[in-house]
């Protein structure tokens, strides 16, 4: 099967652990034996990843250092599929003792100019703060804010991806049998310009999302949704909680899910499923479990 | 011709020019232009590039917001990686009019752990500054400085390259004839432990090294090392300075080349050499030029 794994934002940097590259690679690592069960399991395998609080922080870092400077989020989104990527490849090839070929290859992603997000801002990235001290950082810094469980953070646009070009390249790749990470951070949203060139965007897209719209463009069988809960739940935060094996997408729709972090995913496995597509939803350790629908939640 | 075109990190950010995204942009498109009439000629071409100034501006980003959280350099180089490539792969795609793939792959490269560069730093990153200036850093922040030219700049380990993993990667793109940009920054520094797994490690490797081991791996007919100067000089600074347009290796030991930048190309140069390549030297602007060995110094 050709799989597409995307890895959360927040299970490779846990809520309250500080963003060193260290705690990164900890839970990276974490990551590379559960997504090496699924290649050597013999699938075709294209990892995407979130980029949330490291976005968030490059953009603290440059302002710290001279904010006349700062780099505009577009650039920001490619240092982080750059660092973010190059941890999961070295991790990957080491679980999987650098017998298959693993390449990180950076990836565009076209969007809207008239999105409305572009008015929205709705997409935390960086840290988390009390509500006192984000309203004094957005006064200095020119943030939007938004409340995230019972912290604050900065929220950026976040437009709908429309189109990966990349595409064609990475199934070069997969055909030759090469585990390719790829759209890290949603991809670097690009828009198209009048007269046809492309240029990058202050936005970051939703992880989720993009790897939705890559998993159809390649055609894969199968698309998870790997973060830190291990399934979808009925009853979630009540004594009656049971996970959830297999969920329709009519199901879906009567069921109250946390909106924060579930939305974007049931959102993708919608539109992946409109393709046909079954999406798992879990853990990051339960990888190849999901994708055989021993763990997690399928979405069908 | 399979053509492999390094450019220089000065070339890409002007010395002077502000550390910005915009300046970078607006010499990146010089390049682009210029590196498209080789695709357009019907070459195959790699890119690889410089990261000197960028590497050692993300260090300090880093250190400005929080020191102690500080990403190790093989984790900034892969940054670099993503920003600079990004840059690059969109005003190429835009100066080919969006007719051929062009594809950005992170590029790990294996050093020697016991490489004597470890305990002599050399290569300079990041901004110049004032001598006085640049001690006071060096002593708060732990750099090892060095004189470069009138200034003084930050140092670090840049071990030589032996080998490029992801080589193999590179070449089922190539065949494709995608266009591809690869081992920015000299690449990623990586060391395989006892137990014969890769972590990367603090250093900068030099970019012409890089890019010659690349060339000599992916069995290429050019080198080309591109940069600020349209060739190499005899009596260079005086006035009877004249461009040499063919220089034997032989020849070149005997001219008294400028060490800093000159050094590394000429070595550069001398290591493809023996596996029969021809290196071309000069202007970013003139890359085809160069190839066609209409400009530029050949070193044969």
């Amino acid at each position: 099967m050709l799989v597409v794994a995307a890895l959360g934002g927040n299970a490779l940097l846990r809520r309250g652990e500080p963003l060193t590259a260290e705690a990164q690679r900890a839970n990276v690592k974490i990551a590379a034996d559960s997504l090496a069960e699924i290649v050597r399991a013999g699938h075709r395998l294209v990892i995407t990843h979130g980029n949330g609080p490291q976005v968030g922080l490059l953009a603290l870092q440059g302002a710290a250092y001279k904010p006349e400077e700062a780099y505009p989020l577009d650039v920001l989104g490619a240092e982080t599929e750059g660092m973010i990527g190059y941890i999961i490849e070295q991790e990957l090839e080491n679980a999987l003792e650098h017998d298959r070929p693993v390449a990180t290859l950076l990836t565009q992603v076209l969007v809207d100019k008239d999105d409305p997000a572009f008015k929205k801002p709705t997409k935390f990235v960086g840290p988390v703060y009390e509500k006192e001290e984000a309203e004094t950082k957005a006064e200095a810094a020119g943030w939007h804010i938004a409340r995230d469980g019972d912290k604050w953070r900065r929220v950026v646009p976040s437009p709908r991806p429309l189109e990966i070009p990349d595409v064609r390249v990475l199934q070069l790749l997969l055909e030759q049998d090469v585990v390719v990470i790829c759209a890290g951070g949603g991809g670097i949203p690009i828009l198209r310009r009048d007269d046809g060139s492309m240029i990058g965007v202050e936005a970051v897209i939703d992880k989720d999302a993009a790897s939705a719209l890559l998993a159809r463009q390649l055609g894969a069988d199968a698309l998870l949704l790997l973060t830190d809960v291990d399934a979808i739940y009925r009853d979630f935060g009540k004594d009656t909680a049971t996970p959830i094996r297999e969920l329709s997408l009519d199901e879906a729709r009567d069921l109250d899910l946390p909106a924060g972090s579930m939305g974007p995913k049931m959102a993708a496995a919608g539109n992946f499923a409109e393709s046909g597509g079954v999406s798992g939803i879990g853990r990051l350790e339960d990888a190849l479990a999901i994708l055989e629908r021993r763990a997690g939640t399928s979405v069908v």
